[in-house]
C-alpha cells in the first residue's frame, strides 16, 4: 500500500467536505466579486495547481463570462514590473501556500487594490495570509509528492465558486453529487492497473483533450512524468493540429480524454485524424463512439460536462501510479522532487 | 537548397521592412489603446503564432503594465459563451488569417465593442477584415509549412507596438538595429549544422527558458517537432521544477535559451540543477557562464534582453532544419501538415 494510493482513495471524502464546508465563504467571495465589478481574473499557480487554473479559465469563461489570464509570476518577482491589476480578481492556487512567486503575485495585487483569493491546503500559509479570501482545500496533510486529493479539491473549489457566482442551484446540486461519481470511478483501479502494464516501456507520448478537460490532459501528463518518468506532453486537440501532429507515427501512444458534451463531436473528429496516423489510442470517456476509437478504452461514470474533469482525472491517477509500480519505482517520493517546490 | 532555408535567410530584410513600414499604423493603434482605457489584453493564436502571443504576454506586461490573457477559442466557437470583453484589447495573430476560431474571437470582440488588432501576413484575409487595426507581417508569401520569417515578423510587430505605446524612442532605436543582429545570428548556420548531427537519434527532449524567452523555447520545440518529428517539450524553468524535473535522467537532451539580462542568474541556477541530474545541455546564450554549463554552446550576438527572442530563435530554426536534413526528411513539407490549419 503506497501513500499515493491512500490519498487517491480519500478523494470522495475530501470532496464532500470541501463542497459543503466552503459554501459560505464562497458566497462571501462571490458577493465581493459582484460588488467590485471585476473585469477579469488573473490566476497564479504552478504544476498541478496550474491545471486547476486551466479548468478555471474555461469554466469561469463559459459559465461566468469572466476572461481569465494565467499569471507570469516572473513579471512580479524578476522584472519587478507587475501589470496594472485595476479591475482584477487575482487568485493564487498552491497546495503548500509557500511558493514565493505565487505569494508575491497576491501581495502585489492586494497592494494595488485588486480582489484577492487563495486556494490552499494550508490555512496558516503565507499565501492564505496574503489573500483577502481563502478557500481551504480541507484535504488533510498530503504526504505523497505527486498531488492527487488536493488537485480534485482545487477543481471542486473552482466549480463551487462558479455555481455560486451564477446563482445556479441546479449546478450546485450537480456538484454535490460528484463525490459519488468519484467513488464509482475509483473502482476502475483493477482495470487501469491491467492497462498500465502494456506501457511498461513507453518513453514518450501525448495526452489530448480540449475545453474543460485540457486541464485533465495536462494533469495526467504531469502525474505520469512525476511518478513514472515517461515524457508525456499534453495538448489541446486544436493546438495539436497546428504542428505537433507531424511528430506522431505508427504505434505512438496517445491518451485521449473525450467525455460527452459540447466538444464531443469535435474531439471525435480530431481523434479520428490521430488514428489515421496509426497512433495507438487509449481513450477515457463516457461515450461509446469515443471508446470505440481506442485500442483500449476506460469508461468513466457519466456526469455533466462541466464537472467531468473531477471524474476524468481518476483513471489518470491510477494509470500513473500503476505504471510507476510496474517499473519498480517508488511513486510516493519521485526522484529529484520535494513536496514543496519553492520558486521565485 | 530548401524553401525553408531560403525563408530563414530572408528574415533581416523582412524585419527591416516590418519595423519601418508599420511604425505609423502602430502609432494609430497605440493612440486608440490609450484613449479607450484598455484594462487588459486577450490574444487568440495557435501554433507558432501562439508563441508570439507568449512574447507579448511578457513584454506588454513588463514594459506596458498590461495584463495579457491567452484566449480559449473554444469558449467562442464551441461553448458559445464568450467572456465579457469590456475594457479589452483583443488581438488575433495568424500567418494566414484564415483559421475560423481566431477570426471568430476577433469578430465577437468587435461586436462587444472591444478594441481589435490583427497581426497577419495576408492583408486580404478574414482576420484582417474582422479587426479594426491590422499590423501586416510584410513577409512575402511563406511557402514552407513550418513558419520562420512570419514568426520573427510577428515578434517585431509585438516589440514595435510596445515601444510606441510607452513612447520609448531609445527602445525603438534598439529595435531598428535588430535586423543587423539577426544577420549576424544567421551566420551560425555551419556551426549549428555540425551540432545537429549529434542529435540524429534523439527521440525526445526538452527546451527550457523563462520570461521573454519562454516564447523562444516553445518555438524551438515546435520547429523540431514539425520538421524532424522528435518529441520536444518546452517549459518555463520555474514550472519545470514543479514536477517534470523528475523525468530527466543521464544524457537526456536539454536545450536551454539563457541570454544575459534580468533572468540570467535565475536561469543559471535552474540549469545547474538540470546538470546535476546528468542531463546533456545545449545552451543558446550571449553569456560566458551559461555557455560554460553546456556540453555544446551556441553563442548568439548580444542584444537588449527584451529583443533577445528575435535573435535567439535563429539557431533553433537552423537546428530544426539541419536535424531534419540529417534524418533524410523533407523539411519544407512535413508529413501530416498543411500550410493553413483550419480549426474551429
Amino acid at each position: 500500500m503506497t501513500q499515493t494510493r491512500t490519498e487517491i482513495l480519500e478523494q470522495p471524502e475530501v470532496l464532500s467536505r470541501v463542497i459543503s464546508v466552503n459554501e459560505e465563504v464562497a458566497r462571501d467571495c462571490a458577493t465581493s466579486i459582484r460588488w467590485s465589478n471585476v473585469k477579469f481574473v488573473l490566476i497564479a499557480a504552478r504544476g498541478t495547481s496550474d491545471h486547476a487554473a486551466t479548468y478555471a479559465k474555461y469554466l469561469w469563461g463559459a459559465h461566468n463570462r469572466l476572461p481569465v489570464a494565467l499569471a507570469a509570476p516572473a513579471l512580479h518577482t524578476m522584472y519587478k514590473t507587475p501589470p496594472n491589476l485595476e479591475g482584477a480578481l487575482v487568485v493564487g492556487i498552491s497546495q503548500s501556500g509557500a511558493s514565493t512567486d505565487i505569494v508575491t503575485v497576491i501581495q502585489q495585487a492586494r497592494e494595488q487594490g485588486a480582489q484577492t483569493l487563495a486556494l490552499t491546503n494550508r490555512e496558516e500559509s503565507p499565501l492564505a495570509h496574503a489573500a483577502q479570501f481563502v478557500l481551504p482545500l480541507l484535504a488533510g496533510e498530503e504526504k505523497a509528492v505527486a498531488a492527487t486529493k488536493t488537485y480534485t479539491a482545487q477543481l471542486a473549489c473552482v466549480a463551487l465558486l462558479s455555481a455560486i457566482l451564477s446563482n445556479d442551484t441546479e449546478r450546485l446540486e450537480q456538484l454535490k453529487r460528484i463525490p459519488d461519481a468519484v467513488s464509482q470511478a475509483l473502482k476502475l483501479e483493477e482495470k487501469v492497473k491491467d492497462c498500465a502494464e502494456r506501457y511498461r516501456y513507453m518513453q514518450s507520448g501525448v495526452v489530448l483533450s480540449r475545453g474543460f478537460n485540457l486541464a485533465t490532459a495536462s494533469e495526467i501528463a504531469l502525474k505520469i512524468k512525476e511518478m513514472s518518468y515517461s515524457h508525456m506532453q499534453p495538448y489541446s486537440t486544436a493546438d495539436f493540429m497546428h504542428g505537433p501532429l507531424a511528430s506522431i507515427d505508427e504505434g505512438f501512444p496517445v491518451i485521449a480524454v473525450a467525455p460527452r458534451g459540447v466538444l464531443y463531436q469535435n474531439l471525435l473528429e480530431s481523434l479520428a485524424k490521430v488514428k489515421e496516423r496509426m497512433a495507438e489510442l487509449l481513450v477515457i470517456s463516457d461515450g461509446d463512439e469515443a471508446l470505440a476509437l481506442g485500442r483500449l478504452g476506460i469508461r468513466v461514470p457519466p456526469v455533466p460536462e462541466w464537472l467531468s474533469p473531477i471524474v476524468g482525472i481518476i483513471p489518470g491517477q491510477w494509470f500513473a501510479l500503476y505504471l510507476a509500480l510496474s517499473r519498480g519505482y517508488q511513486p510516493d517520493a519521485p526522484r529529484a522532487l520535494n513536496k514543496v517546490t519553492l520558486t521565485v
